[in-house]
């Protein structure tokens, strides 16, 4: 089987997504570890070799020495879900099932990480004492958008078990990643009762993995 | 066929993005208009019956009267953009580049769209002189995220003619949408060579169809 390298950040939801992804597949990943607080993703070798755009996660897919294509490199957290649950049940078959996970996917890149996860990155990794002026401008904006996507899941998921169709997604793995760890960004799970009972039901699948913590 | 509806501000680049797909891909849609400036995608009738994150585009696939599954609607553009295109050569085969295609339009919805389509918004349709304080707060660092992301296309787009593969696919349609407009939101696309011979190629495929303006 080809190398599948992850460039991460552990603490990053974004890259745990993949290493989920590649637990419940039973696929295993080697990890190389950087840390965003330090800019260990903008330095000339990482941009030149793994990301021009200078974040993680970057799936690495195949090796210099391997032959075949070498090694390709795959960022945006989505997208590398995408490669490696590729022909699995994580994907749905159904045309319009594929694409309303790709919604949900879409909907977490847009309306739920720049809200949730960067509050969270925000008041628990630098500290609110930290922040510059128009950071501390955004707080009120990102807190309403993070409460809305979270009403949005939980009145989605109150007539159903997972995002999609009748089983486990990527949208589900997409949307679980920061929301399981919403609280650090001072969201109140308790307010969303269908949300709580869905991250039981992901946190209860067979290969699940927990997030790494510093 | 199944009956296509597009819900949509004809003048929203999102929902142009439907809309150029549908087009070079030969298929027709029904539109429905609705004014974002006016609340138009707020009232109950549409969270109710449309989408409930109250936003369009919303690609409504089926009608009430046709039986089978019925009406169903997909919000986010480029997962209803993936719906049309399904089974066309505007979605690779390969399991790499159509990880990679998505890729791409992952970072148009985080790096490019809240940026690009943002300033545009705020700068040709509020006006400068409307916006809040904490959104005025915002413009020096979407102007610098909006100039990254073209800097980092124009970088990729030096040495190919797509952003995936050998043709147009998706990730081209999604970035093409707010990228010709960029110039409303206050960029300089002559700053961007590689960018500029790209949207003119886009805009030479046939079928191609332009973007309705106020």
């Amino acid at each position: 089987m080809e190398t599948l390298i992850l460039h991460e950040d552990p603490c990053s939801g974004n890259c745990y997504k993949i290493r989920l992804t590649a637990a419940l597949l039973g696929r295993s990943l080697e990890r190389r570890f950087y840390d965003i607080t330090r800019g260990e993703t903008r330095t000339p070798q990482f941009l030149r070799d793994v990301n021009a755009n200078g974040r993680i996660p970057v799936l690495q897919v195949g090796a210099h020495d391997e032959g075949g294509e070498g090694a390709r490199f795959l960022p945006e957290s989505n997208a590398a879900c995408w490669y490696l649950a590729h022909g699995s049940a994580l994907i749905p078959e159904d045309r319009f099932d594929r694409a309303d996970m790709l919604r949900w996917m879409f909907f977490e890149q847009y309306n739920h990480e720049p809200n949730i996860a960067t509050l969270r990155f925000w008041l628990s990794v630098v500290g609110e004492a930290n922040l510059t002026e128009a950071q501390r401008g955004q707080i009120v904006a990102k807190r309403a958008g993070g409460e809305a996507a979270l009403a949005l899941m939980d009145q989605h998921l109150a007539q159903r078990e997972w995002l999609v169709g009748s089983g486990p997604t990527l949208a589900d793995i997409a949307l679980y990643a920061y929301t399981h760890v919403s609280e650090e960004g001072g969201f109140r799970l308790a307010d969303y009762q269908a949300v709580v009972d869905w991250l039981a039901r992901l946190a209860a699948l067979p290969g699940h993995v927990v997030m790494d913590r510093r």
